[in-house]
């Protein structure tokens, strides 16, 4: 597997980027800011959107494929959407290749094939699901329309990072319309939910859940709910985003439906979507200077086990001992992967399954049979522990449960030990420069304050609470009064 | 529903455009060439790429993700390839729009974000698949590579047609990377073989499979495999293919691997695909006048109940008489609708359904309730019955089987029926004008009768069968000798 990875407290950034790659995650491709997901990374991210397209069919929603081109003329259409996107598009001009006729074998743009409109590679669908909506949307009986997609989007980022900003993601991208304001909010805070539900019992990273100030929102909506998690070195992440959109959808692509006494009104709005950035968020939450660790319930493979032999014979004996095993387990629906190559040593195998995060390791060998044992180690602790063979079904079963839950709590107690309140700016200033985590602070509401505190001390407001408790005091930055705190952290 | 469906033998063509709108499968978007598929629509293709999914990963192979884009130094690389596609790809040159200063609000390409290297939309991913592949593969350790994507490609077609052609389709194509011609060969024949079995036992759609002569071979490939299946209207249909690729892309992008000897060799290769052209083919081999016609396999609704009532406190008793019915019939895993709306009349209702092809169709009313009996209707068949409703859960497991059965031996007969000889060129132009269907004749090999057969009346070779009767005979063009005969078709 090469050299050691990097310890995160000596450059955590460098931890990330070697792990990502030694864990045979994503690579970097030829292709400027695009990956390649590798088939162990997107077995987990897999997992993602299958439990998350359940989530999502629960509550009434149903699939659908949109094109990943949007015509100019209908990406402009919303403005203020247009304009937070504009500047990292890809554009497609033209639709033909000709032979380079001073280059042989060489091909060359045909510049008779150029496009009369150019073509926007999706960055967000808005603006082609809205001109699609209009033709459906008639009356009350068309709504609500709740619709999902699973699909690549491309924004030309420039400084990009393997899962956390790459130039194509993939990602789900909800688009509802609603006869009612009401309806269409509740359907946003309802997806923010899912996603905080999902972040926490399924990936095991607590979220905090809340809405963003007015220049943190998705540029074209009114509300932009979301949740964000704390990684290990006191940087936010934006897990998900959950946005209502009013009616300027609606009214930029002119969709109206008749209501039940007849009369005409534009629609409401939202749209929701994660991204594989979650695969960042994953690893950076649990994972350690060993390598990726994973929960279980996201674990391609839950349980590896590895033989020790010297023999071929000794081989055939500790296949026939652990066969039942393996047979028990898959039957109990437990992803298990039987490490038999010939081609590695045990300590090798040790290595690479640690690096990738297996989350239970079950090693037997001629002792074992002997003594009717197996050795069992969970990744999470780093602990192993002799057992009696006749144990290992139910011990497998505590662990998956077990460390599902010990990967939630550890990054829950340390979430909460990096949430502090700051009462001053001095205080503040001082918190993110050596503590980092998120900062509980009152902020008097305005964008000149957030982007003052923004620009000294490169920290953002990342969510306003939704259910925060209300509390008089006064705006660290201005001094005017405030209602409530809001959460402040430098952030990916 | 509006307006009748065209009727088949009226106009065919027109027939399949208007189900495909009518039956809410997919509409042509705002995008030239592009569709929407639809949520119904969507769920029939998730079903598809389920089981497809399954065949693949009980075969070993892993999905994986790679970039969208293709720069044009990669795709010019395999020189055959890159010709084939040159013609119809779409190019990004650009990454940045810019307000449009005299035209305020509007946006324009900025012309200083020009990329220094054209990026092609992938139209098939072979180039930038083996050129990541060559950072894999070192030794025989790291083969065989069994990679399979789940994607998005883009071919400027000029004439398109929903699901059939369209400038961006779904589809998956798998990848892999082997030590020898013979595992290569093997593979690419195994993936047509899981190809014409899911056609067969899932689609209900009876499949030729075989070989493509030289001139119909994927652009880079040594061989193509094929199913192809034949639609009502006696066109042939491209429903998969599988291609040995040699060691073309190998020595395109320099890929080698050291055997257990340590010699250096360049690596063999395939790619297979099917695309979201397979709705194509499912709707137009089982439809009928009357709209959709879905094998339940695929059906994303099995059994539709439509109640039958006048008052609310008959809609309740019919409630009631229904649940335990369709209690039963979910545990069984069975797809259920329960068609509630009150908006609707059951007439409008049962149109909606057939049209949709929902495969089975259970309605009660009071008489029902006193008789303990229920209607029931088949799709497939149009045909209606009562039976007593403590038979409807055994009914209903019959009739699924059955419709699948029933619907695969339609086609098979027609498929059959439609397969003639031809032992001249006269009885040849008289079948493929009056008859339509395969026509199994004698082919001197040669690329110049293949193209002048092809001109003269729009047939063309769909397959060379593989394990064919050899049978000595002449060319029906040239009456050059022949070994064996091969199926002309006009296809789609």
């Amino acid at each position: 597997m090469g050299k050691k990875l990097t310890k995160r407290d000596e450059d955590y950034s460098r931890w990330y980027n070697e792990l990502v790659v030694k864990a045979d995650l994503a690579e970097n491709s030829s292709v400027r800011g695009c990956m390649v997901i590798k088939p162990y990374g997107y077995a987990i991210w897999e997992k993602m959107q299958k439990q998350l397209d359940q989530m999502f069919k629960d509550t009434g929603h149903q699939n659908a494929y949109f094109p990943l081109f949007v015509p100019k003329s209908l990406f402009e259409a919303e403005e203020k959407n247009a304009e937070g996107f504009a500047k990292e598009c890809a554009i497609v001009t033209h639709y033909r290749l000709k032979n380079d006729t001073n280059n042989p074998g060489k091909l060359i743009v045909d510049e008779k094939a150029k496009l009369e409109e150019e073509l926007i590679v999706r960055p967000t669908s808005e603006a082609i699901i809205w001109n699609t909506y209009k033709n459906w949307i008639q009356s009350y009986r068309d709504l609500p329309i709740l619709i999902n997609q699973w699909a690549n989007v491309v924004r030309w980022e420039m400084r990009t990072r393997l899962f956390l900003r790459t130039a194509e993601f993939l990602w789900q991208e909800g688009h509802t319309a609603h006869e009612t304001k009401n309806e269409a909010v509740k359907e946003a805070i309802q997806m923010n939910d899912i996603y905080a539900e999902f972040a926490e019992s399924y990936m095991g990273i607590p979220v905090l859940k809340g809405i963003k100030s007015e220049s943190e929102r998705f540029a074209g909506a009114e509300e932009t709910y979301c949740i964000e998690a704390l990684m290990q070195d006191g940087k936010a992440l934006q897990a998900g985003t959950s946005h209502f959109l009013g009616q300027n959808f609606a009214k930029a692509f002119d969709v109206k439906y008749a209501n039940k006494n007849g009369d005409l009104d534009y629609v409401w709005a939202t749209s929701w979507g994660v991204s594989t950035r979650l695969m960042g968020a994953l690893i950076m939450t649990h994972s350690d200077d060993n390598g990726l660790v994973l929960p279980p319930n996201l674990a391609p493979v839950q349980v590896v086990l590895v033989p020790i032999y010297r023999s071929d014979e000794d081989f055939d004996l500790v296949c026939k001992y652990l066969n039942p095993v393996i047979t028990e387990l898959k039957s109990k629906g437990i992803s298990v992967l039987f490490d038999k190559r010939d081609t590695y040593k045990p300590g090798y195998k040790f290595n690479e399954h640690e690096i990738k995060g297996v989350p239970i390791r079950i090693v037997a060998g001629p002792k074992d049979i002997e003594n009717s044992t197996l050795e069992i180690f969970r990744r999470d602790k780093m602990e192993k522990e002799i057992i009696d063979i006749k144990n290992i079904s139910s011990k497998v079963d505590f662990l998956i449960e077990d460390i599902q839950k010990y990967l939630f709590e550890k990054a829950k107690n340390f979430t909460d030990a990096n949430t502090r309140k700051a009462n001053s700016y001095k205080e503040f200033k001082d918190l993110i420069k050596n503590e980092g985590g998120f900062i509980s602070a009152h902020w008097d509401g305005t964008r000149e304050s957030e982007e003052k505190i923004k620009r000294e001390t490169k920290a953002t407001i990342r969510l306003i609470p939704i259910d925060g408790v209300k509390e008089k005091g006064n705006c660290i930055y201005s001094n005017k009064p405030s209602n409530q705190r809001v959460l402040f952290a430098k952030a990916y």
